[in-house]
């Protein structure tokens, strides 16, 4: 099913100013910057460079193994005593694989959990920090541990008992599941998404150590082609004259005050003196909780979005961002800051309660509003980047379309929340007009047609688009 | 009653030589230093100075109002919307009034709150950064926020209802207590000592602001005395021409395992090149848990243990710590360090479970016993701080002493566990002999003995000594 649908979604239009990598020169779009010679640069006092910002570390930490290696490789990795990957673990091997955590090389050792638990930074050995928040860590069982023995190598496998990837000079501590959990979410209420799913039952020790990974990890879901890795961002960037890239993380359908901003910011940009910003759209595509819309249809739905004009295809570039979700509000928004640099961004969109959830037990949201902003703005080892606060848009009724929010006239303006639209997008009700482009909003109609009524009133499983 | 087991203790040996503020010069003991100019600097490489190490922030953050002003400022108090101060609160105002938390200049603003919880530092406005794992803050409620209302400043009050303290140019914010407690311990177990004590019921909002202190803070205890402020540590330390600092933090009582470590760290210290290396012995003096052995019998302990020449009054400072206990292990820890970097202390020993305790509710150590030196070496702002790992000592039966643990012959050692040795201090056996010196061990015996047994089988409410 997964593959049939996939092949409804060849070659789209989204698709296609992405993957263009040799396109033709001429015409160039009139957003495109001239060449770097004649660029003006940014005014003085910002924090930027012409050239694209160095990811961490000073180079990406790229993990796979180079192509006349990789069969000598994958035959020692048969030997080895192996590990096996939950869903998760394979997403953050493909994070580290290409670099997004640089300049971390592989699941994290003891030294460097402790640092993200307590500090969300690491000090490399030259004196500098880094930025990073969240565990990258690989759990392992009592079994695990005593078939690895004494071995200093193990071999990671998939579900199908493929071998992925091979982790050298290991490390095995303690996992410290209820400390992990209450310093990453400042919580320890059951509940939370990715503990049920990647915590609650998984071994009692870590296993950290250098990561070699066979070959680059796939899905074969037909977004393979939309997951661009840092270097690959990096060279569309370069390719297109970027002088500015700014990120939008995004976990959510796009709406039209989400293109508001996103212009807006790009307007910014270009008053501020860049010549030719670049959007980053970098939809998450890890693990989500059960409620999110799935990848799958958040793709379409952005496709079709940029179908509508929405957002010009010239200034945007539409990736997925590999990670699997945490749902740590301040904590994690720095990752989601810090793994954008490593792909070229030196701005940040960052918006409302960023990574934020409902508190599981208590009716209340887990995370102040405001606490994600003030702590990525404050994060050691971000210094390098520039945090573009959101601006409250919102539906401007005088004016039928979404707007930024002018607290002078409050009673014009209609927010429409997440709950908001989903209930009206499973009630087939539309919109006010200029909400989101009608395209977009079919699609997440359709979504929540797909999904057939379970019997205990909860969501059903999602069903790929 | 206090003040009577006080009296008792008025003019104790140990005291005198901290207080002997202008000793006679001559003779010195061969213990103590040449004068400056002579000194030999130390070896090349080590990260201290000839002179003592400067607080964070470059100067004492000393917030007492200045003599002629004082009047003033307690009219002042009287105009102003009154904060009341618990007992753990006017520990703190305390703590920040002597600079101890340098540069922090009074209760925490959010901004300082929320890169307390994450960061476990603060960036200073050069752009440096100091450490900070503990919030500093101070909790009100709504009916004090409602009295509060506009002021821009509030007076704090104690228990008796006297003014304390001024905060000006307030700012009152959210208290997320359970983000709080879940990325302070680690945990949110319920049962920790202090945040039963200061947060369960607490307000729900913190109030931060610039503290001023309308006088030194006393407790008429008669231990004040051994309160030396940072300030007044420093000078004594100057005095005696230390080229080197070690602080020894401790809340229990000391055995003569402890005086061994102290001892060869003097030794250690000399062996680098220092030439009279001082030791703070410096007891937690501020809130602890009810089963801690309580400050006035500690401090009567410490007193028999230099009385008995355990350890050199020459080379030996023995002052109070008022901070109050968190009991929050690897983050604790860094508060402990910091604070005695202010003191002047270049030299910091960290033992085995730093701050931790056992699970409020599972039966284990809260913390891995491994993690406090491990956190504290990694911590940032602590770059300057030397960091020395405790030995592990016990009691050697072969040598009927405190010694070196020699995992060559491990059945030769006795490990006596605190609750070992309250067991026998309240049966009153006798540990081996040169366990503790023997007048340490009377006060041991003394204060288990004045603890009349509880009907409910807990330990009852302590007596002072």
């Amino acid at each position: 099913m997964a593959s049939m649908a996939a092949a409804s979604f060849a070659a789209p239009a989204a698709a296609a100013h992405r993957l263009r990598r040799r396109p033709p020169r001429l015409p160039l779009s009139t957003h495109l910057a001239p060449p770097a010679a004649a660029r003006v640069r940014p005014r003085p006092g910002l924090r930027v460079r012409s050239a694209l910002i160095e990811p961490d570390g000073g180079r990406l930490a790229e993990l796979v193994v180079e192509e006349p290696l990789r069969r000598a490789r994958a035959r020692e990795s048969l030997e080895l005593p192996r590990v096996k990957l939950s869903r998760i673990d394979l997403e953050w091997v493909h994070v580290l694989s290409e670099g997004w955590a640089s300049p971390l090389r592989g699941f994290m050792r003891e030294s460097e959990f402790l640092q993200t638990l307590h500090f969300n930074a690491l000090r490399l050995d030259d004196g500098s920090v880094v930025n990073m928040s969240v565990p990258i860590v690989l759990a392992v069982d009592d079994a695990d541990r005593h078939r690895i023995g004494e071995s200093r190598k193990v071999a990671l496998f998939d579900a199908d008992d493929n071998p992925v990837a091979i982790l050298s000079d290991i490390e095995i501590y303690k996992h410290p599941k209820e400390e992990r959990i209450a310093r990453t979410w400042g919580t320890t209420a059951s509940g939370l998404p990715y503990v049920e799913e990647a915590i609650t039952n998984a071994g009692n020790w870590l296993i950290g150590g250098d990561l070699e990974v066979l070959e680059p990890i796939k899905y074969n879901d037909g977004l393979d082609r939309f997951r661009l890795s840092p270097a690959a961002l990096r060279e569309e960037f370069t390719r297109r004259n970027a002088d500015a890239v700014f990120a939008f993380q995004l976990r959510n359908p796009v709406h039209n005050g989400h293109a508001l901003l996103m212009t807006d910011t790009r307007r910014r940009l270009l008053e501020m003196g860049y010549k030719n910003p670049i959007l980053l759209l970098h939809p998450l595509g890890g693990f989500t909780k059960a409620d999110d819309v799935p990848l799958s249809w958040r793709m379409k739905q952005h496709e079709k979005v940029l179908e509508d004009g929405v957002l010009d295809p010239e200034t945007t570039v539409v990736s997925i961002f590999p990670s699997p979700m945490h749902y740590a509000g301040p904590t994690e928004v720095q990752w989601h800051a810090k793994a954008r640099i490593n792909a070229g961004a030196n701005f940040y969109i960052v918006g409302r309660d960023p990574a934020g959830m409902g508190h599981p037990l208590e009716k209340r949201d887990l995370y102040d509003a405001d606490h994600g902003k003030k702590v990525l703005s404050m994060a050691p080892g971000l210094e390098r980047l520039n945090i573009l606060p959101f601006k409250v848009a919102a539906y401007d009724k005088t004016q039928g379309k979404m707007a930024f929010f002018d607290p002078s006239r409050p009673q014009d303006f209609l927010f429409i929340s997440g709950t908001k639209m989903r209930t009206l997008a499973k009630n087939k009700e539309n919109p006010p007009d200029g909400f989101m482009c009608p395209g977009g909003w079919e699609v997440l109609v359709d979504y929540y047609d797909s999904l057939a009524p379970a019997d205990n009133g909860k969501v059903p499983e999602a069903v790929p688009a």
